[in-house]
């Protein structure tokens, strides 16, 4: 067996268990017997345990890097090999102390911030968040960085990033998007009380159905179910399953988590199978991952087309609540722009301010200008500033977001990066198919599905992802697409 | 720590490998897209491996060499030591080739079944089943046994199994139960036609899982779905789960995989999750766990005062097919014998017949008397003496069971030894609660439950069948509790 096909044997045995721990967690969200859970996190714990150390042994270490130096290796084949081989590099530079005291820091903070919450009060969570930050100060000391300490958070949710090239992203956002945002404010609101009408779940849920088949989502290499908090899995390229929580009194629930999360499906189910479990068969970053579900959610499914196309059908199911709604009314209706308190339901413009207020935050604690006994002051100032908001407490502000519980640093920022990017591939789409609206108002959203196939989701980790921006729009991430598709839709949704 | 907790850190470390595979292959038979096949058997092939390489570590050979030594065990953790060094001691006579090539055939065996199948024609089975038979005989040899090869077969389903104790049963079989079947089929058959009329799949479903809930199955630490073949599968006491088909042409399915997978589940559920992955947190044998399901379906499932408790809500569900059928005729129609071609469909009595059958092919298989070329013949044959019936083809006869193909030889068995324990243990539940067929008639199955758990369920693996039958019942297996219990319900049935 030559050493490239023992690599790929390795590599893909890792992801094996680690694909294993995803069903496991996917039964654990859908239908797990509550009893169950004790066992459940154990069996998870020592699967973890074991693809640690199938990655760390030493071996395999030694055949990654006699592999690096072999010249007859393809494109594909070489950055497989040194993708793994940086992974391997970095996670050697843990000790198995370290290792643990990160493992147990992370399950105090879930309970703290779980009590946290319980109790409506930061002070429970401080504590565990502070041993959280110190630890990742520590981790971007031990991982080393090139400019900004950040980027070594960054570097495991967006390879590569640089806090260089988002900050003056979320500069953008407050330069020029606060300022179209309170112009909106000073228009008539749009109506959108029908939205919380009545809609039996069961309707709702083959509608959601029918989306994700119109979309280009096979069922024959997935499946949609229900569970608390949506979410999509892909345990192969050919087994990519989506979840959705249907809510009667709210029709946004169950349409968004439908379109959101079968973007990122159509993206795993668009990684080449013969790349299983290796670098170029995995997304390129959370970025790209999130600049797909952004773009189905919403370049795609807030658009006016995709809902000339579908409202009739909708409205088929829905009679009494829909009766006295046209679809431009139901278009403006979600695409109404209100700052809000919790970032998860905000739209898609003040949704940016949510991550600019986390970026500036973890940016800070990262550098040690602020601490986080501080924390809740500095997120009620920032809310009030850009979102013009008061918090109500803690549970409605700086207790709201699982992430850092989870010693999750650097992941906020791909929200939005995902938002920038989707905005600049549809741009890029609809430069290569003149007629996609017109395609899409026919309901026919197999041409850019095709697209995004060629250009992105092919590519798994080949590219990063500013190689791969580069590449299908010709220039880098460019915060003005975003603004001008903000500029354009919401001006003619409110009057601008 | 000490050596006895390293010894459960370990073991446990390998349930939750076994469990894992548990999750993902009742995930495979649920609710897999079809397209995620392939990478599923590879995911589970590697669990199976990894497992595989923990436990025959010899480290872990050498922990378990001391622990049988340490004479600071309790009653309880000295089975468990015991019992496991047993097993690796088993495991580690197999060479990795041997391993190997076994796995081989079983999956070459597998694919020719299928085709063998397709084809209706055992002689495409043949040459990959004979592989098969000449690696058990060398398993046989490999193992070692005291008094017959056969024996070492068994061990796997039946620890301490002996042929010397299993033939006799089986020729009480031939010779009472041939007998009395005869003697049943000579009177006037029962009317059963109103079993296969039309019944809804979601009322049927309903129902099935009253039945469970009214056994007292914990839908907490369970769930029921469905799949193809009905089975039972549990990830730890806290999370056993049951499927079952439903068929709206046959009542018979949903409710007697019900009550035979409830049976198995109520017996995982009641193993002690504090010795969760250690031998005495196991089911004792499959005899015994089977024991368990035909008490549940047989002994209590198809008893005159368990429809005495159900019949009318039955009734109350299926108005219009059960219109003209009162509770006795109900009772009837469900216990009819009658002579059949395939195993799985047959009644409680002419059941043991099927097994009987290929019980005397394996062991004459294994003592080298006859050969698999002579399979149909010898299998056409039996079926004429013991049943009576002509054998139209190979699919309805020596192909149609998966068993042979896996390799399982010496399973066949424990089907009827669970059945016959059932009855013993049946009889033994009956002395200790004297009011037992008033309490079932009155729907309540609560004191037999605590009684299985108390004497049965509770202990796993501490005792062998043989230990647990003399503890519960006063006396070793004996076939006559089940011929007194088949002759007293059936000489009522057809008025013999």
């Amino acid at each position: 067996m030559n050493a490239y096909h023992q690599y790929c044997e390795w590599q893909q045995k890792i992801a094996d268990v680690h694909n294993a721990i995803a069903v496991l967690s996917w039964d654990q969200e859908t239908y797990l017997p509550e009893k169950g859970a004790k066992h459940r996190s154990q069996q998870i714990a020592t699967l973890s345990g074991i693809a640690h150390e199938i990655a760390t042994a030493p071996t395999w270490g030694e055949l990654l890097h006699d592999l690096q130096n072999n010249s007859h290796l393809s494109e594909w084949e070489r950055c497989n090999v040194i993708k793994t081989a940086d992974d391997y590099e970095r996670q050697s530079k843990f000790t198995t102390d370290f290792v643990m005291r990160e493992s147990k820091a992370i399950a105090d903070a879930y309970h703290a911030w779980m009590h946290a919450r319980q109790a409506n009060d930061f002070k429970v969570f401080a504590p565990a968040l502070t041993t959280i930050v110190d630890i990742k100060r520590e981790t971007c000391h031990i991982m080393g960085y090139d400019e900004h300490p950040y980027d070594a958070l960054l570097h495991e949710y967006e390879p590569q990033g640089k806090t260089s090239v988002i900050t003056p992203l979320f500069e953008s956002v407050r330069s020029q998007l606060v300022d179209f945002v309170q112009q909106i404010a000073q228009q008539p609101q749009v109506e959108d009380s029908f939205l919380y009408d009545h809609y039996h779940k069961d309707a709702q849920w083959e509608f959601g159905l029918e989306l994700l088949e119109q979309m280009g989502y096979d069922f024959q290499a997935g499946r949609q179910d229900k569970s608390t908090h949506p979410f999509t899995t892909s345990f192969s390229p050919l087994d990519v399953r989506v979840t959705t929580r249907v809510n009667e009194h709210d029709l946004n629930e169950m349409t968004w988590s439908c379109l959101h999360e079968g973007g990122h499906a159509l993206y795993e189910q668009g990684l080449k199978p013969e790349y299983y479990g290796l670098p170029t068969g995995k997304a390129a970053s959370l970025g790209i991952h999130e600049s797909q579900s952004r773009l189905w959610e919403n370049n795609v499914g807030r658009s006016l087309p995709y809902w000339k196309a579908n409202f009739k059908r909708l409205r088929g199911i829905f009679r009494k609540q829909l009766k006295n709604v046209g679809y431009f009314q139901f278009y403006k209706a979600i695409n109404k722009v209100e700052p809000s308190l919790i970032r998860t339901s905000a739209d898609e413009l003040t949704y940016h301010f949510h991550i600019l207020i986390r970026f500036e935050i973890e940016k800070a604690l990262i550098e040690g200008k602020i601490e986080v006994k501080d924390l809740a002051e500095i997120w009620n100032a920032k809310y009030r500033e850009y979102l013009g908001i008061d918090v109500p407490d803690d549970k409605h502000g700086v207790l709201q977001d699982i992430h850092w519980s989870h010693g999750s640093f650097g992941y906020f920022p791909t929200y939005s990066l995902g938002s920038f990017y989707a905005a600049q591939f549809f741009a890029a789409a609809q430069r290569s198919i003149p007629d996609l609206n017109s395609q899409i108002e026919a309901g026919k959203l197999g041409e850019l599905l095709a697209w995004l196939r060629t250009n992105i989701h092919q590519y798994g980790m080949l590219y990063t992802s500013e190689e791969l921006c580069q590449k299908v729009t010709g220039e880098p991430l460019n915060f003005d697409y975003f603004m001008q598709y903000a500029r354009e839709k919401y001006g003619a949704i409110y009057g601008l």
